[in-house]
């Protein structure tokens, strides 16, 4: 079968779980760091999700760095099934918790009243930007794999 | 080729076209008779995406619709492909749309001021669902169509 970048048990793959690790812990703590998160809706579930995504994509970072030293990828339909399901579940939410926080950061900067200080309000929209590139990152993976799982 | 249900050319397609139609008119009907729209950065988003939805998936629903009364399907890669981006990002267009819109609709309800008479903020509620739905159909579509993607 021929390699696909970017699918399971390969090096572009290992890149694109680190990244996502990555960024949504940045996600996650520029936005815990504030103090106020809990007050708004959209600041906890953006919270949760990046609870939930962290640990999704550091196994599969971790899967997927074993794969490469061992030189064996892992090509079982049922599990790459799971994966690509996991996988579409949680770039969904990412997007939602992004777009959410984005659209609730911006409302605040503009409402009328002062309702978010700038040191809280920067940390905000960087949390939602990490978001961004998080689900960017997740959904590039789902897209290969979903490439791959006809052909197995 | 076996017929994929749901993919392009098949009543299943042109049954989720045609939903899909429908709740983005609804949604943008819901929202852009409510007087404020044009107030939040997020609903006059909503109304700028549901104007790309609305032709596109009526245009679909047509192509399906004529492949199924004249029983010739449209089997091309280079369509479907085309297709199936354009999907692709209208769906995650939707969805971003939608968050937006229900997380500010969540923030205006809960905030302390009453922003919100109940009257317009039913209507942003009503408008943010149809627009759930719209993008779950019009996801559903591009997976169908993703699946048929490789076998052509």
């Amino acid at each position: 079968m021929d390699e696909i970048p970017g699918s399971l048990g390969t090096t572009a793959s290992f890149s694109l779980r680190l990244g996502q690790t990555i960024f949504s812990s940045a996600s996650l703590l520029f936005m815990s760091l504030g103090v106020q998160f809990y007050s708004y809706t959209a600041f906890c579930y953006l919270v949760t999700i990046m609870g939930l995504v962290i640990p999704w994509s550091f196994t599969l970072a971790l899967v997927d760095g074993y794969s490469v030293l061992a030189k064996c990828p892992l090509r079982q339909p049922g599990i790459l099934l799971i994966i690509v399901i996991g996988d579409w579940v949680l770039s969904v939410l990412t997007l939602a918790a992004a777009c959410s926080t984005a659209s609730v950061v911006d409302l605040l900067l503009h409402a009328n009243g002062a309702y978010c200080p700038p040191k809280f309000c920067n940390r905000y929209q960087i949390s939602a930007a990490m978001a961004f590139l998080s689900w960017f990152l997740s959904s590039a993976s789902c897209l290969f794999n979903i490439w791959l799982l006809p052909s197995l």
